[in-house]
């Protein structure tokens, strides 16, 4: 198995994902299912194709790489956590949430459609993660599959992804009976670790599980991405805070605006870089273990660290 | 295994349900979950506690007895379904969606709380269901997890419920390029097949995963469901018509205010209490092949004929 580069690794993986997606989300209904409406296929596709970085993606089949799983199968586990993702952001984007009219530059999906439309679409993804998670084409190994959808499951779930968006609402003040009180770095920490960091280490903890790693180099992999989502979150703070509009793809500056609590804010630009920095640092040391064969991973420590969009 | 009745198969399990989503719905977060905030799964317990008739679970309990299944195991798998079903009600009650204040007598999640939390709430609810089935204390057979994730995934998805509930709305006319057109029969069926049947049916199907019952078994369990799941919205359809509120705990007459289009305004009342009877006998015909060990099946049809709220 020749050793690729990160860029290399995830510009593959995007026109995978494109073309996975793309049949996933056929209008044919599956075995135990009745029929796919059509408005509702069109939301879950704009949800999903033409867009996003794939870091999700690119992580999990990196990782199962590094331990030898290559192939269809690490793809489709890929698809159904990219479902989770579009999901999140799709609910994220309504106007009872944070109420954003673009995202990746185009209209988001109930801006594009409507809201009942996008609400169904976001229900209709998560249920399709699992679906396809649990479907035997994703690995011959139940036991492999039933663990993947805990992962994903745990992960998305109150004290993952729905919970972190819950705290990160709390904190811009809106719960009368929680008041607009102001969050300590520990309890910022958390709220992303929840809302962004959950789905990132899930991706690379699926990426293990299909590999059969061994419970050591399960260990460093959840460190390393650990780090990698902390990580995350941070450059994209600070893209928010610096980023042009047209880069980014979507509205900036709505952080402070909003009073969003980010380590951005607390520590201010230069202390969150170096915070970021140090954490690419620890994302690295993670992979101490691992040869060469791990210079993917260790690639996407760089580029989440450099990331401008 | 002593036979019983319906009615009291159904009281026994809804209160062990309660108490089952009391423990699952508890704040201590499982391990792979970081914290789960109190106002969201206060709203989580909101939608599934305290209410409700648990045909549901007292419908995939009693098929997994039928086939040798008893105990702790079931009932989690039970606990997945009223997730599902909780979340679809939560977010079928939206401003966005049926705009409903009022579900079993008391104030809907987005009304107790607020829309954002509702959404949340029903989110996570989804995830939650899917993590319960895939934990190894639903079953030690990884095969049967991975099965009944993917038999309550392909209900809750894009060609189940959420579709279902999408084809519900276009029929109400709200999107303009598809306009308000007449549903037929067979569009109506189809749309309460995906919306309500799909749930039911697959809770009976994961009751006979759960006692691995065979194939010519599971394809009769199948058969019965389908026709008591229909028999159930034609039951639902004629509360709604002809029901009190007070009764119903639900605003009732909204159907016909809405325009939707049901099977009672088809065919009118007597001709859909016909249909009722017919899908109860034809309910009861595919349990041809079970003996009296099958008693608590045919009590759930009669049970559902006869229900008044």
């Amino acid at each position: 198995m020749p050793t690729i580069g990160f860029e290399q690794h995830i510009a593959e993986v995007a026109a995978r994902v494109e073309a996975g997606l793309e049949a996933l989300l056929s209008e044919r209904p599956e075995p135990g299912e009745i029929a796919r409406p059509a408005r509702l296929l069109a939301a879950m596709r704009h949800a999903t194709l033409g867009g996003g970085k794939r870091l999700r993606p690119a992580l999990l089949t990196a990782v199962a790489r590094l331990f030898g799983a290559e192939g269809e199968e690490p793809l489709r586990a890929a698809l159904a956590v990219e479902c989770v993702h579009g999901y999140s952001l799709v609910h994220d984007d309504l106007p009872a949430m944070d109420d954003d009219d673009l995202r990746r530059g185009r209209p988001t999906v109930h801006r594009a459609f409507d809201e009942a439309t996008a609400i169904l679409a976001g229900d209709a993804l998560q249920a399709l993660a699992f679906a396809t998670l649990a479907d035997p084409a994703t690995d011959p190994d139940p036991a492999v599959r039933a663990e993947l959808v805990l992962v994903l499951a745990r992960a998305a779930g109150p004290g993952g992804m729905a919970g972190g968006q819950m705290l990160d609402l709390a904190a811009e003040g809106r719960f009368r009976e929680d008041g607009p009180e102001r969050l300590g770095e520990a309890e910022v920490l958390r709220l992303q670790a929840m809302k962004t960091g959950a789905l990132i280490e899930a991706s690379a903890e699926m990426g293990a599980i299909l590999g059969r790693a061994g419970g050591g180099d399960r260990a460093a992999i959840a460190a390393y991405a650990r780090a990698l989502g902390a990580a995350f979150q941070i450059a994209d703070d600070l893209l928010d805070a610096e980023g042009a509009a047209d880069a980014v793809g979507k509205a900036t500056g709505k952080d402070a605006a909003a009073g969003k609590a980010t380590l951005v804010g607390m520590l201010g630009v230069g202390g969150a870089r170096a915070r970021l920095d140090a954490l690419t640092a620890t994302a690295l040391e993670a992979l101490g273990r691992f040869g060469p064969e791990a210079e993917p991973l260790r690639g996407a420590a760089r580029f989440v660290a450099a990331r401008e969009h």
